[in-house]
């Protein structure tokens, strides 16, 4: 069994690591922990692990953790995992950070948009970015993982296939983004209370959400050339799920079984990416609390939409998390997942 | 036009006054305030004002108020309308309390549950206890009127019939009251945020809620002896509306009919309790943005069950607040509210 | 006071007329009806209004409502108002119809979106396209006017200065366009049981919604060329509320302020059209219940953002249809709806 | 690896039952099955299934379903079951039943309660009562077993120790329950629509809900004499999670500390009990998608209130009749349901 430590346990996206690896047959979790939180069982901090998981959550020391764990999940805030990677993969452990930290290739990029320096910049070319349908076989290899944001998850795996064979425009891709509100985390503040967000929708950030960049790096490598997409998200009003819909040009006329058919091949061998039928589009309650990606795809024309769903707390966030530990340790990349 | 100012302005209470005073065809807002909030507009506090109400919200100074505004709302928390009613007063203003400050004539009973000393006990008795059903009366002479909490008023609307004819065992009172959200106020914290509410349902304060004082002062006034009711609250996924099921034991056999003929008798001339008929029973969706009470009533053998529905934000706090006013300044009763 | 009938009261539009009409200080309400519906009073349809209009609801014969109503609210489905429209015009009777049957000036249009033959063309022409900030004029002497749909008044109102000016690329226009599920109407259906839309968000009808026609008949005289928009609307859990996130490319580069600017002075004298400050975004919860329609603007480089928030209920039905019933009868436009 | 058939597939409870049993290691789905329903995969009429799960759902027919599955969950309404359940036995699979058809030893009690004869009053007796923590000893060597309501369920939990030991005023157990909406099945009908239900809260069946004679049943049993409780449940604006508020009178007076002792004492070696300590109360979102019961006790001199938290689609059904099956089996109790 492999000895797993989740740091930074308190948030959604450290719940849903704790959810998911607790049903992993190949796994034990042997440490969760969260700086600044007071000293206690992490089933006080969330009551569905009482009975089941009852470990003591203390303080994120890297030293005390790497006695006890020789996988780490970093689930902290951006700006905060790059003080801690450095230490853990010091001891030899392996690190999939769910944060942005390691994402951006670029240091500069980072230290505009995170507003802060990068203090191991070398990682940010040793890690890997982690999203499995692309660079599969580097996160085999890898020692580090930067675990993609959700909504590039959601952005990039729907924007792929036509990137890679050149069939859109490239300056004309546009992503309408809608977010459940887990997105936002788990620190109070009052445009997330309750009666704020209920029965209310709205957008935010419009096209510099900090996430951009890391779609425009990626695009850009899939499609060999500058891509800078836009970008708008948006909060609605349910915990968990995401949705994108994604407006495209196409440079030739194509009809949507066509685009099927290219995602269809282009995923042909990935267990967590469903291309649905012509005329079925996905829905974020379909892919609740799993891994799955789902597609659905349209052409009118010269248009193109493709519309995907993920659960931004599985797929985008602890889901891929595990996914990756999966690849990383040579499991089945299913493991723990279906 | 009246002139009526606004004090704590910006809690959820302070906002539905706002939108029924707008509406209201005999007054005019003059003041809006809240301490310690920046001086800005209320439309920038509720944007849902902008062009329509766009005084500052600034400071609650009662000197500067009172040059502005005849009629005065304390939408203020507990412990903290004390210290304003009483000036208000002064200035001669009339004024209607939203918070529990002068709800229980028994100081003893206020310092125990609000757990901090009484600074204008005297003021007390001066006090209406705003239930319009029951204190018409009294209230259209008052110049201080405690408008009655959300959960009492739910309550007590639906014992006062039985109670006042002595037809229940006085000492087997259950109350299991269903709260919206917004009766938690718009302070953040994390229990109130959207990801915490959404998809789940408590109870909380098993029968140690502060609002029990208050119900079991006003049905023991009703039953001329010592009432001491069961409450135990619950918080439900949705902005507003409360439902409280209220379980009696008789002293005597009786039908349905028989209640609802008690009930329908005793509230006949109020223009907002609903004796709903036999076999139908409120819905909290049915009440909303009103300040009508709903009330359902059922009898099998000894048993006797009514259950109430409001607005928790409406009839039992602004609203009832704006029936209040009506009543002591000589309005229909039902002007701005239906 | 003006008598009016609402036919086909016992949807959620005919429910928000009604509550909105009971609060109008110039009509009465002296007719409701739904045909097929059984003879009940409008209060057991909704109980909301018990005790507030207990008219009994009843079949829909022209005859006898223009006996009791001079102005007509038609809220009727698609395809059904053209049997009733032309009866009530016979009858002398003003008409605000919220079905798109007289909607599209061209008759064909309307055949292939609706499927069946127009039973009254000669209408078409002579109705008034009811989007008050842009008609005005003639809805003011019309005595048939076609209340715009939901997706529509969003989409159009966030679109026409722009188009008006001739700023933009005209065949780029991508409307993003999210739904409160009371959109859907009344009528059950599993994909609108609230366990298949709580925590579930979806697109459909991609680019294909039947409300695309209208809203390329009004660009397209705004622009004063043919214009066809990209649109995809989507289903949000939440009761009502519409928000459309619009992309623009500008022919020529522009300032977010230059915009601001341009849609001020273009609806400066709309009552109901609140254009935010720079940085400042529309919320659905913001305009809830109101007849507002809120737009936050914001320009990257070439690219222009438009987010419209309206109440799909109100702006963009019931509420917009006594906008036009105010101003067919010479009244105050805000009357009632403030 | 145990071959099993899910009849009745297509509603909420089949749903989770597979979710579950695709997760338990030691059974293969190899039937689902609904009749009536049109012939297409399981993972088209809940695409949550897509890729994992692609059987076709075909029609109910016992011979055929027996050739594939040894074990049979019957996830039918009411009054269908009882159609199925014998055929199955007497092809010699073992069968849980999650509708009330066997649950009510008392014929004449099922038949006046579910206004139909029963059809195989034998298996009345033969059946076992499924609530685990009861009747592990019975279940384990039942061929029939008849899987427990789920307000039963949460309220038959909180109510054991106490009638157990004959601590409480037996005729005077109210029980105050409330339900997500999921309880109420997936067949349309309007006032499960999302518009109607979402921000609404309403008690129905007030006193006379078909799952009293369940409770009255196995309390009696417990009690060793016949219990009628007080039962009123509500309806929640939230997709799964049941709350039951239980107000008993103690026949002696004892501290909440008495009561969590005896509570943990009696369900020591339950995987699935939890036992809140003092002051903490249970929430229905700590018990999601989990077969937890989560119990929280407070008194008050005399007053003993119990309170309950299940997710009604998992411990209220799917996962117990899992839980069942892994003792009907002889697996590990937890098998598949952590």
């Amino acid at each position: 069994m492999l000895k797993v430590g989740v740091v930074g346990a308190t948030g959604y996206a450290g719940r849903e690591l704790i959810k998911i690896l607790l049903r992993h047959p190949q796994v034990k979790i042997t440490s969760v922990s969260a700086s600044g939180n007071k000293i206690e069982s992490i089933s006080d901090v969330f009551p569905v692990f009482r009975n089941h998981l009852d470990l003591i959550c203390g303080e994120s020391d890297p030293k005390a953790i790497g006695r006890l764990a020789d996988f780490i999940f970093l689930a902290l805030p951006h700006r905060v995992s790059m003080s801690f990677a450095p230490q853990f993969l010091e001891l030899n452990k392996k690190v999939v950070d769910l944060s942005a930290d390691y994402r951006l290739k670029d240091k500069s990029l980072y230290e505009t948009w995170y507003g802060v320096k990068h203090s191991s910049p070398r990682l940010l070319t040793a890690g890997v970015y982690g999203l499995s349908e692309l660079y599969r076989k580097d996160i085999a290899r890898a020692r580090l993982v930067a675990n993609p944001g959700c909504y590039p998850t959601s952005a990039i795996l729907g924007c792929a296939p036509l990137l890679k064979k050149g069939l859109v425009e490239a300056d004309r891709i546009i992503i309408d983004a809608k977010s459940g509100v887990t997105g936002a985390g788990r620190v109070p503040a009052r445009p997330l209370q309750f009666s704020e967000v209920n029965e209310n929708l709205k957008a935010y950030k419009i096209n510099q959400h900090q996430h951009m960049p890391e779609i425009n790096q990626e695009l850009s490598r899939l499609a060999k050339s500058r891509i800078e997409v836009t970008f708008v998200p948006h909060l609605v009003p349910m915990n968990q799920g995401m949705l994108s819909t994604i407006y495209f040009n196409l440079k030739k006329e194509l009809v949507t079984k066509d685009l099927i058919t290219l995602y269809r091949n282009y995923y042909k061998n990935e267990p967590f990416i469903r291309i649905l039928d012509e005329d079925v589009f996905p829905e974020t309650g379909h892919v609740l609390n799993t891994n799955f990606c789902d597609i659905g795809i349209k052409v009118t024309g010269r248009k193109a939409f493709v519309i995907t769903a993920i659960d931004n707390l599985w797929k985008g966030a602890a889901a891929q998390a595990v996914q990756n530990m999966n690849i990383m340790e040579g499991f089945d990349e299913r493991a723990g997942l279906l």
